[in-house]
C-alpha cells in the first residue's frame, strides 16, 4: 500500500461534524491536520481540542499536502473556484453529498456536472480530484469510545496514483478499509447513497456503513 | 419476519442469468418458481434444469403470487405496460439496472422517471412496486459450489408490508439478508451502484456485493 505517513491533511469546512470527525481520526493516526474554515478563529477553536491546527480555508489549501473538501453542498462550487491556484497539483478529496431533506427524509439533489466530485474536477482542472469518505458517520468518528469504525471507504477517480494514496489514507483509520470504487462518472450514486444510509439509520436506529464483500 | 413460505414467485425475463440465478435459489428454498419469457418454449427450456416451471410472461404474471422483473432495461416499460392487469394488486419486485457500457466500463443511464423502479411504479399504479436484488451476482447464484451468498439485498419501497415481504424473500437465500433501503425516490443510486460493483469486480477480480454495517 502507498506510504502516506508523512502527508499533512487539510480539511476545508473542517468545523462541520464530518470534517472534524475525520480530522480527529487523522490526528490519532499521527498526521499533521489543518482544519480550514471561512473564519480562521472558528477553525482554531474547532482544531484545538482534537490536536489539529486551524486557519482560513485558503491558507489550509495552500499548506496541506492533501486537501479534503468537507464543506456544505451550498457554496461548494464557489469555494473551490476561489481556491483554484492553492489547490493546483494537489490531491483534492471531495466527500460532499448533495442532498435535500424533507419530512420523508433525505433525497439526492440533481447536480449539473453529474456529482459534487465531477463539479470539483470541472472547477479544478489542475488538481487530482478523488471522491471518498462519503459514508463515514461523524457520530462514530467523534465518539471517543469507538476505537474501530466498521466501514469500507469507496474511493473514486481517474488517477490511479491518487486513488491509491486516498485508499491508503482511509486505511489509517482503525477498522476502515479504502476500496477502489470506479471512475468519477460513477460518483453520483455513491454520494446519493448517503440518503439511503440515512433511511437505514432511521429504520434501524443505527449508524450504518458499507462493506464490500469478496474484496 | 414475515412468513413467505407458501408464496409462488414469478420471474419475468427469467431466462437471463440474473433471473435464472434467483429462480434457482428460490427453488432450492422450497418455493414454486415460474420463469417467464416472451417465448414460452425458451422459458420451459431454462426452467426445467433448475426445477422451475416455464411459461410466457403474461401467464407467469397472472399466476405467481409475487413477480420479479428481471428483463433488460431496453423494453422494460413496454413489457410492464402490457402486463398491467395481470400485475394488478401484486407485489412487483423490480431488480433492473439501467446501465450503459463502453470501453471504460459501466455507467448509469439517465431515466426519465428517476429509476427503473419509479418507472415501474408509474406504469403499474395498481401494483405494489418494490426495488430489490440489484446487486446479486448471477455467477454466484448459479454456482453449485456456492452454498452461501455473502450479500445484503437492499429493499426499497413505499409500502411497509410489501418491503417486509421482500426482505423475508431475500433472506430465504442462504447468506443473504434483506435490509430496508429507503423509498423509491432513492432507488436510482441503488440501481446505478451496480456500475461501481462492476468497476470493483474488474479491479479486484471479484464478485463484489454489499453488506450494511451496524444493522
Amino acid at each position: 500500500m502507498t506510504d502516506v505517513s508523512g502527508l499533512s491533511i487539510g480539511i476545508l469546512g473542517g468545523t462541520g461534524d464530518q470534517g472534524k470527525g475525520l480530522a480527529r481520526r487523522f490526528v490519532l493516526a499521527g498526521h499533521t491536520v489543518l482544519i480550514g474554515s471561512r473564519s480562521a478563529e472558528r477553525a482554531q477553536q474547532a482544531a484545538e481540542p482534537i490536536g489539529a491546527r486551524g486557519a482560513g480555508n485558503a491558507e489550509v489549501a495552500a499548506q496541506a499536502d492533501v486537501v479534503i473538501v468537507a464543506v456544505p453542498w451550498d457554496g461548494h462550487k464557489e469555494l473551490l473556484e476561489s481556491l483554484r491556484s492553492e489547490l493546483s497539483g494537489k490531491i483534492v478529496i471531495d466527500c460532499v453529498n448533495p442532498l435535500g431533506f424533507d419530512k420523508q427524509g433525505a433525497y439526492a439533489l440533481p447536480v449539473e456536472e453529474g456529482s459534487a466530485a465531477q463539479q470539483a474536477a470541472a472547477v479544478l482542472p489542475d488538481s487530482r480530484v478523488v471522491a471518498a469518505f462519503h459514508h463515514v458517520s461523524a457520530v462514530l468518528l467523534l465518539d471517543e469510545t469507538v476505537e474501530k469504525v466498521d466501514l469500507d471507504v469507496l474511493v473514486l477517480g481517474e488517477d490511479r496514483e491518487a486513488t491509491d494514496t486516498v485508499q491508503a489514507l482511509a486505511s489509517v483509520i482503525p477498522g476502515v478499509r479504502g476500496v477502489y470504487g470506479g471512475r468519477l462518472r460513477n460518483a453520483h450514486q455513491v454520494e446519493a447513497f448517503t440518503a439511503n444510509l440515512i433511511s437505514i439509520n432511521r429504520r434501524y436506529k443505527a449508524h450504518a456503513g458499507l462493506r464490500i464483500t469478496d474484496v
